[in-house]
């Protein structure tokens, strides 16, 4: 591989000079400009950036962490966090977490020995500790870690509202909602909030049943729904479910097991991710969360942060939500 | 941020000792280890690995180009590749070259740039000059760049003739295949090559229509269906569609307008990514591609040539695909 010495030897300058035409530092003639840059043409020579980013203390990489890469919230979170920091002209370093808290603790320590310039936290396990412990900026997608990390999330308590109000507005009068795991301290759980208290507000029955999955598998979804939701679902006239896939995998039961939606039953979903959009048997009524706005915000407040060398600069953003429509309810 | 002088001062050795436990070289008393590595714990010491990488020309970094980070066959593709990386202590760069071959030049230069080890390139674009190039160890998914660089890929030529042998058994006299975009020189085009050949051994009349879509929106699909597809449709009893997308829109375009699947339209798709999977109506009848074995096979090759040191070896993995039976034929 060509290195910055070939360059200058093939340029007839400096090496000094070449580093100038690289960091675009101190005057520069344009016919010596030119020569370098052709003499960085012909030999193909690329600038290395490890060795920048020792010096200067960045390496323009971002570590982002998230329980699984291939949920189509994620990986739709994912796209568009790369087309941000790309535009930025940064790179991102994906992990896996697997809601593992140890996988998790190992993935921290990785990107601090890469030198990350920062995180983009998304995971949901239970262990936060080795976060607090990071001495360099952090952004959390959809929770508090400390009142010192910014945090960027769709607002989860007007979505818990508007799906619930919708619900009720249908007609419906016994509502359940089958909520994400709220043993975590997820910003999520605000949509339970919002539909325990505009339950209350309409004088409806209501329950919620605690969901521990994230997983995008249709059979774990319907064995939970199977052992956990079946014995009592006749109970309801309408059903709020944090997440589309719950959502899709409770209306392929309900009809299959001859109860009629949204006529018996009304269903509502949160996420309208890419899975949503594609499925088209049912069109789920369900809550869009704009993934594109919440990438951007990610990155955003972090590069922010990472550019004014301000990690103690907390912006956290809320991100509007919005029903969308279908044949569900 | 500690640094390994921190470490020495704390421990009471000097720098080189600490290195040497960092780098597990030379003899090293239990008792020193155990005293140096405390002192890294207290400290919450990280090795710098930039600096690492500086010093031993081996970054542990592998970047992934992929066309479209949110399409369910790359996110979950990717998903495996970074498991089985994390497994070989290797960290995954995402690329989301949109197929877009200035933007894909771009990615190339940055990972030269900084250093990556490797590259996995799952990407469609037409142009692959910018790979020639890179003297660095490539393996690529479903394509051959060129004789000198390695290749992983379902068995697409298994899968187009499982696939049109299926229609054909079932029943179907008249098949039309929606390919792939042949233009571009793809692996999977051999689907092609075997759905015509399986076409001709068994007496079939056969279209193929080119089908230039790899996004994953529904609408984007339903036109083409629309446009191109849907003026000749009437003409066929068995579809083979290069992918579940096409193959889930084709199932839903058919019953709206009156077209019994399977009675009147057998129809096949391939890929069974999370999007087949999770969708349960239709059961696509469709062609699995292992995903899971592919990102495996992916990552083997690449790491076993980069700790090879030997970028000429060159060692092509097909992996098998199998039959999914569903509703749709």
């Amino acid at each position: 591989m060509a290195s910055i010495k070939d360059v200058a030897e093939l340029a007839g300058v400096s090496i000094t000079t070449v580093s100038r035409v690289l960091n675009s530092r101190g005057y520069i003639g344009s016919e010596t400009r030119q020569k370098v840059e052709k003499a960085m043409e012909q030999l193909d020579y690329h600038p290395n950036q490890i060795a920048r980013a020792l010096l200067k203390n960045q390496s323009y990489l971002i570590g982002v962490i998230v329980p699984d890469l291939s949920h189509p919230l994620f990986s739709e979170l994912i796209n568009w966090i790369e087309a941000y920091a790309n535009e930025r002209n940064y790179k991102i370093l994906v992990c896996n977490s697997l809601q593992d808290s140890d996988k998790e603790a190992n993935y921290i320590s990785m990107l601090r020995q890469n030198r990350v310039d920062g995180i983009i936290m998304c995971s949901h396990s239970l262990e936060i500790e080795s976060y607090l412990k990071v001495s360099m900026p952090i952004v959390s997608f959809d929770r508090i870690i400390s009142s010192s990390i910014s945090y960027v999330a769709g607002d989860n308590y007007k979505g818990g509202e508007i799906a619930t109000k919708h619900l009720i507005e249908n007609g419906c009068r016994n509502l359940l909602h089958i909520s994400g795991p709220l043993k975590y301290d997820l910003l999520p759980n605000r949509r339970s909030d919002a539909f325990q208290l505009t339950c209350m507000k309409n004088n409806i029955q209501f329950s919620i049943i605690e969901g521990a999955h994230i997983k995008a598998a249709f059979q774990d979804n319907w064995d939970f729904i199977e052992q956990v939701i079946s014995p009592q679902l006749e109970n309801y006239d309408g059903v709020f479910c944090s997440n589309d896939i719950m959502a899709y995998t409770l209306y392929v039961y309900a009809t299959r097991n001859g109860i009629k939606v949204p006529e018996q039953l009304k269903i509502i979903g949160y996420d309208y991710h890419s899975f949503t959009r594609l499925m088209q048997h049912p069109k789920l009524t369900t809550v869009r969360q704009p993934l594109d706005r919440i990438g951007k915000a990610l990155c955003s407040a972090l590069i922010d942060q990472i550019e004014n060398k301000n990690p103690d600069f907390v912006n956290n953003t809320v991100i509007d939500v919005e029903l969308i429509r279908g044949d569900t309810t």
